[in-house]
């Protein structure tokens, strides 16, 4: 009989679970939004460690207790996040060392730390502030570069005393998710994986690599259901899908010893995933849509302006989302009224009073308007209906057009098209967002369009 | 001895108890955020409903027949969100209907909905989307007017064999969001405050009624560090702050008998955090500035025009997020390149040269500029080094200006002046984009400021 050598998750080696703990009243009363638990959902799974639970209760120390006992009852490691800051109702840390009877010792290396950063924002530093270098005996501590609370994690198979907690770890994580953001991936993610190492009894340690597929024009249901048997079968790499506004990344990630081990998984497996949506995916690890533009702008040396009505502002917003953008994006008109659509892109008025506002040959007019009147080589253009009030039986709410204009300095060459869209989305109550969110993706993968 | 009248939370009922029981495999990934979570919790608080717990399982019977237990013997009421749909693994009705032993029957109102909804928008009906009327004998069924699965309600009270869980609410909801919050609106909401009468032996229905403080220039903390002690002790009206991006919102809700009744006890409230923080006070009830902006200009008759230079785009993003924001928007210029500075907002060469595009005279003539070429009453704009590179010790990042100008074309009385701000937010890994939101905030509250 052979030794079974996988239970589950990426590549063939014994994984752990790890549940999440999330302490805050303010998530109880609905104040914050939790990204915290998706996060580091996410993470771990990235790391083969599924998470089964997530809770949340608030700042009380019995019932902090009560749920960590539980926690660790049904889970190998569990991560606490929120109530590491200075005031009397922060008590993971000393709820967490109680439990497993711990004594609280000042950490001299996390003090040092907290002087520097009060030193550096020119900050007092008030006596409670040193509460957060207090630290439970024996633990590790992850400094924390974005804030004053560190982070720690106590791994109770060396408390002997305690057999039923043997081998089960309990991380704290600062609330914030600017702080715990980036501890996660600068402290905790490589903690983890030499814990995992050591579980396997591994002398290599594991390493982990992602590529992420960019998606555009399929909802994340369908991806899922394109690919569900691959998605699902893979085990290293694993494939997961995240959806973002309006579009769904898929993200590969294989476990090896190295980073070619790593790749030589994840290559073949982004050739699978092209081979099959192919014509949806617009790139590999190039973040958004608006990343991709300004880096195949720059990559062909050419500018670019936007003309937007129903978008307001929105596909400008995105480009300037991106630093160093000023390179290729010159700017844009708002032509919200229809006299700058006249005055600024030079449209005719005969063409609004023929075909309206709203309709393909504004949309022509005005991305070649955008382009010779900022003088780029490329113009895109956006009008339609975003509701919820305008729509008519001929013009529907959502009925969109995207214009792209692009010549070419050197050959003369045009591209002049565009593109007729219904984005309605009739059963959702942010219609008009969606719809704009919608037509700005639209038109910057117009602009990705005219290069393949 | 008197009878103790009031427990906790709303006006001097007594009151119950929620937790919050998420289900979806596709919140432990982290591929979504538990937007249901803080949304319910929000509206509980509102109703003077607490909550002590939220958790989250997966698509899993065992698991969330076990959780579904233990809230129930903590809590009064428990909302189940997600696991409604039609496929396989949507099995939460079905294990709550085991759990109390009651039978799952054939809806037929709910069935009729279906047939329609699926015959508005022309798709076909499949044997399992029937399932989505199956509900378990007895309960209460919340009609779904944004999807396909009906929401529904199990009080245990009626069955009598189970005394553990006598007085125990089960409420189900679809796990999208855009089903969830229209459906706890319209359904929910009322459902809570009849059973909430029904406690309290009342004849008379409670109603609740709130009123929404909207306070900018103030974190949510310095909000909370000014009032916390009327804001703790402060039962009916309750007054609860939420942060939005860069603004706060103070939520003031009474519960009473009638309209009158709580706008009695809700109006003192408003004034007291006037009389406390007035000066950051910018309206009631008026939802975000850009809807602050377009209500004040739409009152007055006048028009806007924007000049963005760092926000590249995102005021004008923000006012058409507003729907009839055209009668006073007429557009803008994004002038993220200097040679659009000068050509399309007459900015002149030599300001530019002597005092650089991020400059007081440079917002100065771009906000002048956008209100002539674009011919509005008031023109705005933001000149600034949003970073992560570009700043100097000179200009560091988060060194921003904003301008307004305002002609008034009857008296020809003319307003024109610019602010400099410090947005830096260098403790925050999202930096370049809070400082753009920052800026953006602020050009919008400098115009609500030209008439304050």
């Amino acid at each position: 009989m052979r030794k079974k050598r996988c239970q589950s998750g990426v590549g063939g080696y014994f994984n752990m679970n790890a549940e999440i703990l999330c302490v805050g009243t303010e998530l109880l009363l609905g104040s914050i939004v939790n990204t915290n638990a998706a996060f580091l959902s996410r993470e771990l799974a990235n790391l083969g460690v599924f998470t089964y639970y997530q809770s949340v209760v608030g700042d009380n120390s019995l019932r902090l207790k009560e749920s960590l006992a539980l926690s660790l009852s049904r889970s190998d490691i569990v991560i606490i996040t929120g109530g590491l800051g200075p005031t009397y109702d922060d008590l993971t840390k000393e709820t967490a060392a109680d439990y497993f009877g711990l004594e609280m010792r000042m950490h001299e290396e996390s003090l040092e730390r907290l002087e520097k950063f009060f030193a550096q924002f020119n900050r007092e530093m008030t006596p409670n502030n040193k509460k957060q270098a207090l630290m439970p005996e024996g633990c590790v501590v992850f400094p924390n570069n974005y804030g004053t609370a560190p982070g720690l994690a106590i791994i109770s198979a060396k408390n002997q005393e305690n057999q039923e907690n043997k081998n089960k770890t309990v991380i704290m994580l600062p609330g914030p998710p600017r702080e715990l953001e980036p501890m996660f991936e600068e402290e905790v993610r490589p903690f983890l994986l030499k814990l995992k190492s050591r579980l396997n009894n591994s002398r290599d340690n594991i390493i982990l690599t992602s590529k992420n597929v960019n998606i555009f024009g399929m909802g994340e249901s369908q991806v899922e259901h394109k690919l569900r048997g691959f998605m699902q079968n893979s085990q290293n790499p694993t494939v997961a899908p995240y959806a973002k506004t309006g579009e769904v990344e898929l993200r590969v990630t294989a476990s090896g010893r190295d980073e070619k081990e790593c790749l030589d998984l994840i290559n073949p497996a982004v050739e699978k995933i092209k081979a099959e949506i192919g014509e949806f995916v617009y790139g590999v690890d190039v973040k958004s849509l608006q990343n991709a533009v300004v880096l195949k702008l720059r990559e062909k040396n050419l500018t670019l302006a936007t003309a937007e009505s129903c978008t307001g502002g929105l596909i400008g917003k995105r480009i300037t989302e991106i630093p160093g953008c000023s390179s290729v994006y010159l700017g844009g008109v708002i032509a919200y009224d229809n006299n700058i659509k006249i005055s600024r892109l030079n449209i005719k008025e005969e063409t609004l009073e023929k075909y309206g506002a709203v309709s393909e040959q504004t949309a022509l007019e005005m991305c070649r308007g955008a382009a010779e009147n900022l003088k780029s080589d490329i113009g895109v253009s956006t009008t339609g209906i975003a509701g919820p009030d305008g729509g008519t039986d001929d013009k529907p709410v959502g009925l969109v057009y995207v214009g792209v204009y692009y010549k070419d300095k050197e050959t003369g060459g045009e591209i002049h098209k565009a593109a007729r869209l219904n984005l309605s989305r009739r059963t959702h109550k942010d219609e008009r967002e969606l719809i704009r969110l919608s037509a700005s993706s639209h038109a910057l993968y117009e602009v990705l369009r005219l290069f393949s």
